[in-house]
């Protein structure tokens, strides 16, 4: 994770590198830090926590005027958090400052070397060993130094770096981070996305993987590795930054929540006719699809693979296509069976989610064709897929995902529908499923009416300290991402099963300090999930019932009692996301904890 | 679970039926029961808990002479832990006892329509409804009752019934739960397995779904559906009883831990020839696996799932097969897309358990072809499958699986490289683990001798509430495997990840309070491992780290280290089995729980 910003120009000024940061903020907060060239001297400003630290740190100098300055904030990989370990890094004689966003595999060996040079060093990080063997290839040329050091990296890598002596330029290098360039009237800028960018451009351009780039006053210059200027047309972007304001509610996550009526319709919008998904972005693959597609194959991390998950489950209910999934740190490792007749779907939701990215990488030279879903237009994974369709959702600030996933889902279930009707193979079931996916934002707006019931059952919930989700079918990817939001926001140790599995094993852990939430469907497998509830409360554990029927014998067996609109198995996802959402948000804010900001987490997943 | 256990004869005694639930008590031991006729009155004796509580209830009677007995030993399902709801339980005029293995579904509709009637009940269990509609059917007939109550019960079943006024009958029934029956010179019997029996005969017969059977001093009669007698040829079992013993270890799962050198052995034995796989098991579906087969589907629960899962890694990374897996109580409701060029492998050590024998059912009906493994002869998946490898472990007590999941994973190696033989796709890296596993219980030795220093390092975990087992690849299904063992003996709320997805959510988990066990490979995976763990003691994690090559990078950043040889990677999952287990069977003792009776679980799951 981490972010990078740096700012290079005749109106460049402390602030603008603070405000940068606030952005990125979301790609990790555990220290910040800013560097810019005074009188041909490196000054440097850091401090452990969130970014507001380093603006206290920094109120005095907020406006005052320098010529480039870059700055970081930081999500730990190599260190533990602290002032020292923060970024911009230097080299012995500071005449080098660096921001780094990645991880360099092989600095311990280059550490060494260095060392053996005499070289001291003052961190853990692998950071910086670059500034330092930046200054060891420093002979006079910023941009040919870094150019030499970066072929000796291995690993990922977003770099700017400033020289003391050459405080007219910034030079910047890629590789498996992102970095995108842009240009304004005042000054050129650099950032690890378009969010710091976008109050004074709407055009930027997104570095590939290998360039290495010079800004200076003036604009930018791209060149290849083998230093062959890159000639590239800007991207016009379309976001509006008031998107990403939090309204009246205390936190994004709060607002995010509340806004999935909206943005579950703005996801869909444009995208059914009489019933029939009109996805104009598979109309290139719709051959593909037709007559070659044997086999999908998901490929995805964290909530975005649960939104898979259910896509599986729907596949496998209502056609007799091939279906696979598995998390993008594996798949990439495991000789994944795909070829010329597979369908590889990455989902991702800043689109730059390195392990997805390298996983379709591995497709692609297999043949594969991918698709893939995000919430970031020009985002790296997009921009290497032969089809893209982004969800259109705006904006997710809060760290925990729950108006994307929502929207994934949705979107997911559109694509199964637009294959199965390439394919004809469009039964009444999917075409009933279509149908009430283009009224889900009134079922949310249903769900959400449920919002004061659902903090009332909250407060019975905080102190405990472990949560079991359980499931069956669709409920049980409802399970998986519940549990998920909770361990994310409140660091309960939640965790999710088929609720079949509990007895053989997982059902030792219940007790009274260790309550089950458990997702009923209405259909066939609601006998079965009584049955488990009845196993459960035999183990004297507290029970949470969210069913979509009126049962008046769940009510008397579960000690809380969730109703969500009946509806379609396969839609139980959706309608219980909502809940399973603001059952962990009230969690989180009764501990006192901050749900915008977990611990440890970062949005945007850029190492592996 | 449960398990049940009936003597009727001129010789049969009390102690008959506490010997033989003692063999039973694996299968549950909430609290047990018996019942007897004497004078023409019911007589019932039950008791919470173990078995030795209803042992010591009856000491005074244990030598009593008595015609005919049933008994019971409980896994709660319907109604908590308590004496009442222990079985036998009776009719409201006492006329009736009976004990049940199974779950009835309907049990709340029967009950309402009994109480209609003016029946009242003592339990709540779904059992006592039984009772009751065999009481309401009755009219001087037992057998005729019972058939007649049979074909209103749904869900499962495996009943022994006896009527205060037909002393000289036990009545036997059976749908979806295990019941074998058996003869001797001194009385006939019934049980939930073969292990009661054993002592008294070596011939078995094993009931079929909706067979009913009337046993008397002589024999047995089993009929049909339709109350045709069915003629069977009993099964000749070759156990040694000796086998269950603990042979100076403290417990079973100790002696289980340490047996695998044996017990992998044992499970190999006359499989491998020159360096090529031996399963003559599978000759009779050569033809179909040459010709015909397509893909291959892992149908398990628990740790059977988890051995399967190393399967799915070993057939990805050698073999172009598509191989899916899913566990069974999702699989068998999911419309798994399965048809007659599919191997469905079934993966059970008790051979009984419900969900994945409903699974294969389902598959069977969908024109696969079911190959199973299973540990224990004769039982009812293994019957049911076109093809059946049997474990050959030697019966495991400790409800933990220990030395059958070793067993497991070798012989689905096996499996596959067999399989790959008759494709001829047998490939030099298939060779090459074939002849390692050969030698795999020198491995398990040597894994072995580290025994004190595993329990040394378990110390400093004891008091912790929480844990995580990160791996990739193979290594990650060796984490599950190792979650799920901590979670079952000592209860603590284990949890296990692909070590890639700890940065999109699990991590925020992580603190000072929370442990991780690492399970690192040595190939390419192990960079990116030792990436993960610097980000986890980034946050301050205690950790261990458990690799098969000597690293001191490793040995610097961890506080626990362990090394087992160094093994290709997909052996790994074997390798670091023992040490799981110890850890996990270590950190029980030191809590002072009972490692082989851990509470809520059974050794084989019969209800779903």
């Amino acid at each position: 994770m981490c972010g990078i910003v740096g700012f290079i120009g005749k109106n460049v000024k402390i602030k603008h590198l603070i405000n940068g940061l606030e952005k990125l903020e979301y790609r990790g907060y555990d220290s910040a830090g800013l560097s810019f060239i005074e009188d041909n001297n490196i000054s440097i400003y850091k401090k452990e926590g969130k970014i507001k630290n380093l603006k206290e740190y920094v109120e005095s100098i907020l406006e005052k005027d320098i010529q480039n300055g870059i700055a970081h904030t930081r999500w730990a990989t190599h260190g533990g958090v602290s002032d020292e370990n923060s970024h911009p890094h230097t080299d012995q004689k500071k005449d080098i400052a660096i921001v780094h966003n990645g991880i360099i595999e092989n600095f311990q060996i280059l550490k060494k070397e260095l060392i053996e040079k005499g070289h001291e060093f003052f961190s853990q990080t692998d950071t910086e060993v670059i500034a330092h063997l930046i200054s060891e290839n420093y002979s006079g040329n910023l941009f040919e130094a870094v150019y030499e050091t970066k072929r000796r990296l291995e690993g990922t890598y977003a770099l700017a770096v400033i020289h003391r002596l050459e405080p007219n330029k910034i030079i910047v290098a890629r590789k498996g981070s992102p970095l995108v360039l842009a240009n304004s009237k005042d000054f050129t800028m650099l950032a690890s996305d378009i969010t710091p960018l976008i109050k004074y451009t709407k055009y930027v351009n997104f570095l590939e993987d290998d360039e290495i780039a010079e800004l200076n006053s003036e604009g930018y210059t791209i060149y290849d590795d083998n230093k062959k200027i890159i000639k590239r047309n800007e991207i016009h972007i379309t976001w509006d930054e008031t998107l990403a304001e939090k309204s009246g509610y205390d936190h994004f996550m709060e607002k995010e929540i509340n806004e999935q009526p909206q943005s579950i319709k703005s996801a869909l919008s444009g995208r059914i006719k009489n019933n029939v998904p009109n996805l104009v972005e598979l109309e290139n693959i719709k051959n593909f699809i037709k007559n070659d597609l044997k086999k999908i194959y998901i490929v995805a991390c964290g909530t975005s693979y649960h939104a898979g998950l259910s896509m599986v489950y729907l596949l496998n209910a209502y056609s007799d296509l091939d279906i696979n999934i598995e998390v993008a740190s594996e798949f990439r490792y495991m000789n994944p069976h795909v070829d010329k007749n597979t369908l590889v779907i990455a989902v991702s939701q800043s689109g730059e989610t390195i392990d997805t990215l390298e996983g379709i990488r591995i497709a692609k030279e297999k043949g594969a064709h991918i698709l893939s879903m995000s919430n970031v237009v020009g985002s790296t994974i997009p921009r290497e897929s032969n089809s893209v369709v982004y969800m259109n959702t705006g904006p997710e600030i809060g760290v925990a995902a729950t108006k994307t996933y929502t929207a994934q889902i949705a979107i997911l279930y559109l694509i199964s529908a637009q294959i199965l009707f390439y394919r004809e193979q469009y039964s009444t079931e999917i075409k009933n499923i279509v149908s009430k996916l283009e009224k889900i934002d009134e079922i949310f707006e249903e769900v959400l009416t449920t919002k004061e019931h659902i903090k009332e059952i909250s407060r019975q919930y905080v102190n405990y300290k472990n949560m079991m989700y359980v499931g069956r079918g669709f409920g049980y990817t409802a399970a998986l991402e519940g549990a998920l939001k909770l361990k994310e926001i409140s660091y309960i140790n939640a965790t999710a099963y088929q609720a079949g599995e509990l007895k053989h094993g997982p059902i030792a852990l219940l007790d009274e300090a260790f309550p089950v939430f458990a997702i009923i469907p209405f259909n066939g497998l609601k006998e079965k999930m009584i049955s488990n509830i009845m196993e459960i409360k035999a183990r004297k554990a507290r029970v949470i019932a969210l069913t979509s029927s009126e049962d008046e014998r769940i009510k008397e067996i579960v000690d809380d009692y969730i109703l969500v609109p009946n509806i379609e198995e396969a839609l139980l996802p959706l309608a219980v996301a909502p809940i399973t959402q603001l059952f962990s948000y009230n969690i989180s804010i009764l501990r006192h904890l901050d749900p915008d900001k977990p611990r440890n987490l970062a949005k945007s997943v850029t190492v592996e």
